[in-house]
């Protein structure tokens, strides 16, 4: 029997043209016509006020930490069921990070059990949009201004996936933060094997982005021809990735409303299928809230405990079916657990021991579906 | 008529077919079977212990800073003329930037006057193997060891060149150091567009260089199922470039010999064509050390004034050929000049000023090479 994996990368057919006709055009090196085509649709589609493509999701979200001026003795907030990279982008500027537990009924943070953790020394809160499903940017955003704090979008899941607020007005995950970091690893909807962008929303960060981006030089302005030499002005690093990796997103982007349809598609297979269980207390399924759209991008079931999930693990796996768990709590790292002196976080360790991501990739036909679900309800049943 | 560039990116031809292939074994992200055959080559063709692709030489670096511990207070020292990146890498962690003049006769950086740099902050020692043209490395390892210094080789330049020291062995630059840091920018021999790779010759740094590279977490150790969770463990970023990189990296190795034989008969007749310059006063042509090997990465005069170069860079630009200059001086950038407290870097001031880089790259035909030289004779002759 065929092996399922957990993950498969999509080619949409134009990725190895524009590689090629990146070749023709003589640049293959960062920041040439294709990244600008990728950037300049994002800015566009999703009202991002200024986009630069990076090499990960992480390189975008150290990019954001030097923006932020993040020094030793600042602190920053997150989730801690959340992935490592969050955290290090502001660890390696010096941030104490400040995790925050997430929702009872979200992996997301709990948004109201975020103030109790400001303090004079926090510099910025980084919500993570777990699965693509927007966390409640209004509260968010109020304690942001109530207390002068930056927002930076761990939107890493979210691309094409919205939040309507109060005011009746919807808004592109990562576009309602001072900045918002993408991810287009190849587990995510729209791919580049690795790659990843930052979002600037606001505008005081516009000139020193484009710096940091290119190594700490103003090589941006001198290729503007605003200046004769480039120099270096500022720390940096080197954040922007090959024309490769953007001519392969292009083509990727191209296809961006076939590659959501279908896989909003998928998404609701696996609801449809499991459905029955949101009535039993043993499983329970993603919940969208009212201000946030589904962007498709994982489905996961919440077991009742770890040797639940373990047994739909092994079951599925005898199927030859590759299903896999996400996130350790960070804040009982080794790398962390000493230095974090805050509460327990329950719902954070409950995912941990409990979440289980199902198999989710453009190709995902309704006969695999049909079989992990049917293997997920005989495994609970048997329980 | 045609222009002629600075550089124009080769394609081997295998490229596009290596990418295809990684897409085909469902894996572009990074650490897959087109960057282990990368790495392994690497290892076993030139001798580095360890090998870890990396999305630029500007990370590698990164890296080298991380795994060393660079933190505040600590110094680190290197030529002044040379890329930022160098610097970046460890002011990013605190360190402060020691600069060391160039020699007289070629702008690596001048052994002699190291030693009178080092106190007892200094960590690193930094050598910049300029156009692929060894620094004398049994002066610097000597240094190191004499008062227990890291050596970092940046060899962004230097893939494919050796040293041979006064024991007679034939060394690969990047082999000799602690680390060696490589770059693999278009306009490199060997290229992917973006991308870089470290090289570790210290067994005390393997453990942990996996670690930092994959984002601070034991994940490599979880692939080899050494571990059943991997973790947060240390700090650290994603340094690991995509498999569609490290695919296009694979099909440039495959021909490396081809590259390199084709890029010498190039160096040598730019070097045939100004051989008579050597008795000319007004402008210096590369000089390549009897212990060291050359990698034909670059061909560059060594204009006798700012003033003669812009004449040959204007000449030029008139047969439509497009000749560069290269770094500035970065203790005097506008970033480090009000920090730099040391003595005036003579040499590398004149490099920022006099050093004129010309086309280099493997379709470059014969008539275009005389067609340069030419017009650089006829520059001379008439200032």
């Amino acid at each position: 029997m065929k092996n399922i994996p957990f993950n498969k990368p999509y080619l949409t057919g134009n990725e190895m043209n524009y590689i090629k006709d990146a070749v023709d055009l003589g640049k293959i090196s960062g920041n040439g016509f294709y990244t600008k085509k990728c950037q300049d649709l994002f800015q566009e589609k999703y009202g991002f006020k200024k986009c630069l493509l990076t090499t990960s999701c992480t390189d975008a979200l150290e990019m954001a930490a030097i923006l932020l001026n993040i020094e030793p003795g600042d602190e920053v907030i997150m989730p801690s069921y959340t992935f490592v990279s969050a955290a290090n982008a502001f660890v390696l500027r010096g941030a104490k990070i400040i995790f925050c537990d997430s929702r009872e009924d979200h992996p997301g943070m709990d948004e109201s059990k975020i103030e109790e953790l400001i303090t004079p020394k926090t510099k910025a809160i980084v919500p993570v949009h777990y699965a693509g499903v927007a966390c409640n940017m209004d509260l968010i955003m109020g304690l942001a201004n109530k207390y002068k704090l930056f927002v930076v979008e761990d939107a890493a899941h979210a691309i094409d996936s919205y939040y309507t607020g109060k005011d009746g007005i919807k808004k592109a995950l990562g576009s309602i933060g001072h900045i918002g970091a993408f991810s287009f690893h190849e587990t995510k909807n729209i791919i580049s094997g690795e790659g990843g962008m930052i979002a600037i929303n606001d505008e005081q960060f516009f000139d020193r982005s484009e710096i940091i981006w290119e190594k700490g030089t103003n090589r941006s302005a001198f290729f503007r021809g605003e200046i004769d030499k480039y120099n270096w002005v500022d720390i940096g690093s080197s954040f922007l990735p090959s024309e490769i990796i953007a001519a392969f997103l292009w083509a990727q982007l191209e296809n961006l409303e076939k590659i959501q349809k279908k896989r909003i598609t998928i998404w609701k297979s696996y609801k449809d299928r499991l459905k029955h269980l949101e009535e039993n207390p043993n499983v329970k399924l993603p919940v969208i809230p009212a201000y946030a759209t589904n962007n498709a991008h994982m489905f996961y079931v919440v077991c009742n405990s770890e040797e639940q999930r373990s047994s739909i693990i092994e079951k599925l796996k005898k199927a030859n079916v590759l299903a896999v768990f996400h996130y350790l709590s960070l804040h009982k790292s080794p790398f962390y657990q000493e230095k974090y002196k805050g509460p327990a976080l329950e719902n954070s360790d409950k995912y941990s021991r409990c979440l289980l991501r199902l198999p989710f990739f453009f190709e995902l036909g309704e006969n695999t579906i049909d079989l992990i679900t049917n293997t997920i309800d005989e495994t609970i049943k048997a329980n």
